[in-house]
């Protein structure tokens, strides 16, 4: 493929050449973008076959020494990126290097004990990835949409001051392969993704665990809370534990925070033991912490529970919009979807979100169709008179 | 509405007549279904407003008394639930007495010391809901292909036996509204729902409520996997203190295994403390929970999670299908999805599953094909050629 002219793409201006260190899922992903965005991308891993593929899959070319550069991209394992950047700085002194890894203070504490020219290091997040990793499963629209976020030096720890137009040439690498840039201190970086994304994975994890020992009778009446609660425990242990490893102090913040909740509850549920509920509906008193009490406890959570679930911005990153859905039901045979769209499309009604779900022991599904609010009534009267089931 | 003969149904002989107590979401949603089989259902609720909506959508009419009954379904609040099926079993001295509490042990215990006759009483519990309740939320089908719990006398806590002929009305009721009946013991089914909801339940208030102080930056980085962990917390606090508490001892035994873990993980995690990673990649040594210990500690967790992850049924209630999934961009316009139906159907390929998620902060959406895997390869190049952008 020959070079476009950067000139042509404002977005990847700055970003002549750029070196990436380690290609995997993610270092092959920003390399195919910077490709057919006419960037020129150098290739290194440690590993030839890794660097074969991700030539092979057309991420760049391996890197021959001695080119400048103007961008290096550290994509290796958390535990190793801190002494990975400290070694790219020093091999290219003119050069701003940045990297992909999920957690951040440690890092830049780590590359500033190294004696590294920090000024010229900028951590670098893109929350994206895939359930598979390697060369073969970069895409180059992996980062479509996502959130990077770019970690400056954070005052909070050192004086030191990153460069900002090297900040800048971060945040357009972020822009150029079509992610959203989010400039954020890395002990902010820490503890947000502490709260977001490793503690609801413990969290989902400590649930699914508990189904190791479980009959089949009862995990075969699990249903779609069970599944959501616990998805993202289909994960990888070992890059979780490193993951978590190199976050202890945020996410252990946040677990003792979880534990005295866990302690509030087990405690109030514990003091109801075995009282058996009444025929006329009233509890025994059981002492301080009577029915009452537990359940207020349990109340309690459950609303800060239902108060914080209001506080995740909707699929837009913009405030939740609350559409209308429409749940129409599908006979489980071949062409019914296309009828369904077909007949959506013929009434004129945009499909904002849509879901399908077959029933737990059913042939039969069930297809979530939402639409602006000011649209549901249409669409219901148009499915029906087309001879859909309308669930609701 | 006419009443039809029953005996055309096969699925609701044995119901000629059914009494429902309690016209919430479940009570009239029975009552709906069953006024379409052709059964005839006597509505009571102690809100004359509730009774009358329950009429006026259909479910049934009200119970003008002193008509014989087979069955009396009981759709009262969960802490109220005993002292109603004590005294329908005393007033209809003949007829089989269920309910749909969502937990049976503590309420067979309170029927049984109440003195009523234990016999013709066989608890339900149908695994069905809505985020909306009452009687205008209801609907016929709100039980289709869904698990229904029928709950015979325990004999591990009594040598009092259900009759087995009463056990079978039940099932019948469940068959009737389209539901999977599932026959379990009471203390099995409020072991199983304590692992499989209401362990799930608390694990997603306990994540959500560390958001109520999260920053909005933080919070603005929240991804899927976030709002997966979460769904369910967006729940009505006084309900689950309700049923909670009612399965007190399940659960506080669930809660106390997973913070026997929580503890552990605490504990290794605040044995790495603020220890920075060095260059080198290596952790300084801090006595015997060092950071060899802790990732095996976190590695454990998430392992043990993703073996109890494996052990979720798929949606049919089989083992799990992995069907392949192709993902298609969709361009956020009118009518993209009806091109993209038309197109996967003039390909002649059957789609299993679908999903669409606007990709958080661009106007355009990512839509997961999930077809057999035979059929992707085909879907794929059915899609290219026809000009889509499949990312994967």
């Amino acid at each position: 493929m020959a070079d476009l002219d950067p000139s042509l793409h404002p977005s990847v201006a700055g970003l002549d050449t750029v070196r990436i260190v380690g290609t995997g899922l993610l270092g092959t992903s920003i390399g195919l973008k910077l490709r057919e965005l006419g960037v020129r991308v150098l290739l290194s891993d440690p590993s030839p076959t890794a660097l074969a593929l991700a030539r092979d899959v057309g991420a760049g070319e391996p890197d021959p020494g001695g080119v400048p550069v103007t961008l290096v991209v550290v994509g290796a394992p958390p535990d190793v990126t801190a002494s990975v950047v400290a070694a790219e700085l020093a091999q290219h002194p003119e050069a701003t290097v940045t990297d992909v890894a999920s957690v951040k203070a440690g890092i830049w504490n780590a590359v500033l004990e190294s004696g590294a020219d920090i000024t010229r290091y900028v951590g670098g997040h893109p929350m994206a990835g895939r359930e598979r990793s390697g060369p073969v499963a970069a895409r180059a629209d992996l980062f479509l949409g996502r959130p990077w976020v770019v970690c400056p030096a954070d005052s909070t720890t050192s004086s030191t001051r990153t460069d900002l137009a090297r900040v800048e040439t971060v945040r357009r690498l972020a822009a150029a392969v079509g992610a959203s840039p989010v400039v954020m201190p890395a002990v902010e970086h820490d503890e947000a993704v502490a709260l977001i994304s490793h503690v609801p994975q413990i969290a989902a994890s400590l649930v699914a665990a508990r189904l190791v020992k479980a009959s089949d009778p009862a995990v075969g009446l699990a249903g779609q809370g069970l599944r959501d609660v616990t998805r993202v425990a289909d994960s990888d242990p070992a890059l979780w534990a490193q993951i978590l490893t190199a976050n202890a102090v945020p996410v252990g913040r946040v677990l003792r925070e979880i534990r005295s909740d866990l302690d509030g509850l087990i405690e109030a549920l514990g003091a109801l033991g075995e009282i058996p509920i009444t025929p006329g509906g009233q509890k025994e008193p059981i002492g301080p912490n009577d029915a009452i009490g537990a359940r207020a406890t349990v109340a309690r959570v459950v609303a800060d529970g239902r108060t914080g679930r209001e506080r995740i911005p909707g699929k837009h990153g913009e405030p939740v919009t609350r559409y209308a859905v429409a749940t129409v039901l599908i006979p489980d045979k071949p062409g019914q979807l296309t009828r369904l769209f077909n007949d959506i499309g013929a009434a004129g009604i945009n499909v904002e979100e849509f879901g399908l779900e077959h029933s737990p022991g059913q042939k039969v599904g069930l297809a979530g169709v939402s639409v602006l609010p000011a649209a549901r009534g249409a669409l219901e009267k148009a499915l029906i008179e087309r001879g859909w089931h309308v669930v609701a």
